[in-house]
């Protein structure tokens, strides 16, 4: 990685397109991106607007009966249902353990609500729940509570699931943005983009085809071995919409800090590379599903690596970049050109329905 | 109330109709009913199957770090969005503020999932959200984490909410279908059946016009000074999809009791008296969102009815029936004339998509 970054306007960090003016929701309000941030901003944080909400995380960090607990909710609207490397179903159990980690917690009960079409199949339910079953088995949740409600042809597309999770945050443990400081190195856990890519190859009417699965995976047992390791660890985040450029740019954002990626350290499997660039996407900013940021102090980075390296998710772990003390919010990549180029949240909507 | 109750044949509380020939999801899967209770035996129980879930409660009853938990979830697919004493945020708090209620827990956080159809006006969302925070801060809980998925114009309607919900509950206090037993005295909590009949106005098209308001209210106020009072509660449901009659229904068979209620204690509004005459339905199977039974200890029943009467939620609450040895799982109604009617589960649909 390069040393000097330029200092950039703090002005130039702000969008430059104007963020109200629209009057309905459109496919991007749920893309992860600039319009999702934008309903957070103007209906949610307004209308439900407290302390907890406001911090921002993956999940919300609560204390109940003197119990740390994190909490955390995710609805699934994946399309197609079945897809190489996993469905909707494991999606729902990984998605939910994830963030429950990203929190630092030990994710143990998840809840599931699902809203049918009616017409659909009841071997695709069934096949669906077993793979929450699966799943659930492997990242050491239990499913324990569920609704279902059915809605009529026509108003719901085959099968919605979500899912909300609890799990148990050690006392004295801080995972927060808040605690990412200039000086922190960026961990990323391996290859980015295999998930939003292989949806893509599996919808109908695309023109390419390619052996990739999703990168779909629980993630809390990486997270574990990191925060049991003793390991100074500040943040965690996981890269589902929006990618990698949109978790750290958030990160940046609610930390008001600045941050230094270097491209030519970012892995990326060469379908991948190949199906991006065919189809004009920034795999910075498609979605994973089994990829995530740690923030570290510097004095911890390497063994960060090396633990994550001992889990199957986090093989390809390696050093990204760095946190700096400005701009404030701001998230720079240094190219492979020995340009820079500044990275923003996501705008519009690369791909819908991905999650 | 009459005190000779007869001994049914355990065989005729069994369902004289196949449970078994569908192979796709039909509208009366999510009524509440007998299909509803056909999916959890014949897919998620087999599938996630586990003690918790077992447990056939309005949430599940959990131990973390020491601290007893209620955790539970309802999605929402109410139609139409707005209707008379309510909208489908302030259901999707009261209706997860309830189940937790339901468990003997004091609801404390909710999660919110929602998802949105492309075209929404974000008005009707910011409506919405108010409604929901509104009805947070009634029931004294927040709304601590969420999120937003976006689906194409015609794959939802509108907007689907997902709540889930942790409350705690007071260590050896144990409100369960298991702990109903015969000598218990059934209390309502109040009139019958208008969340269900206003909805039926509220949509195009119907020949009827009320100024009936749902029911729609918390109840964690009640329930939390029937519990505070030291009496002996052994169970509590409130009276949503399936009614009044698919409640005791369920409680009849997880506690493998026999039931006894007088149909003329019942109290009916006489608009959804009327409803229910001209359209046809039963409102013993019309769905409430602000009513609930007690299952007591004969003992302590008329204190129990003087508690629930110093709510607005229980101003009308009454005795309505008591428990007996058995058939296991049969309900019977005492009617006017004196004639017996074996009470079974909601069979089809009543209502769709009111809750």
């Amino acid at each position: 990685m390069q040393e000097d970054v330029p200092k950039l306007d703090p002005q130039a960090t702000r969008c430059p397109i104007p963020i109200v003016g629209y009057d309905r929701i459109l496919m991007a309000h749920g893309g992860g991106g600039r319009l999702t941030h934008q309903l957070l901003e103007k209906v949610f944080i307004p209308a439900f607007g407290n302390p907890l909400l406001n911090a921002r995380h993956d999940g919300a960090l609560l204390d109940v009966g003197g119990v740390r607990l994190a909490f955390s909710t995710d609805s699934y609207v994946i399309h197609p249902l079945f897809f190489p490397g996993g469905d909707i179903g494991s999606l729902a159990v990984n998605g939910t353990v994830n963030d429950l980690a990203m929190c630092g917690a030990r994710p143990l009960y998840l809840s599931a609500g699902f809203i049918l079409e009616e017409g659909l199949p009841i071997e695709v339910l069934q096949r669906i729940a077993a793979s929450m079953q699966a799943a659930a088995r492997e990242a050491g949740v239990q499913l324990v509570t569920g609704d279902t409600k059915v809605v009529e042809k026509g108003k719901g597309d085959g099968l919605f699931i979500n899912t909300a999770g609890i799990g148990l945050v050690d006392s004295g443990r801080e995972i927060q943005p808040s605690r990412v400081k200039p000086g922190d190195v960026i961990v990323l856990s391996g290859d980015i983009g295999r998930h939003g890519v292989a949806i893509m190859a599996a919808r109908e009417g695309l023109a390419f085809q390619t052996t990739l699965t999703s990168d779909c995976a629980p993630l809390a047992a990486p997270v574990q071995s990191l925060l049991l390791s003793g390991l100074d660890v500040h943040c965690l985040r996981d890269l589902t919409r929006g990618g990698l450029a949109s978790a750290l740019v958030e990160i940046a954002e609610s930390s008001q800090t600045g941050m230094v990626i270097d491209e030519s350290c970012i892995p990326l499997d060469d379908q991948v590379r190949g199906a991006c660039e065919m189809l004009g996407l920034d795999p910075l900013y498609v979605a994973n599903e089994g990829r995530f940021v740690t923030l570290v102090a510097p004095q911890d980075a390497s063994q960060a690596v090396r633990i994550l390296q001992q889990h199957s998710a986090g093989r390809g772990a390696l050093i990204i970049g760095r946190v700096e003390s400005g701009p404030p919010g701001s998230v720079v990549q240094m190219n492979r050109l020995g340009t820079r180029r500044l990275i923003e949240r996501l705008s519009g909507e690369q791909l819908p329905r991905i999650c």
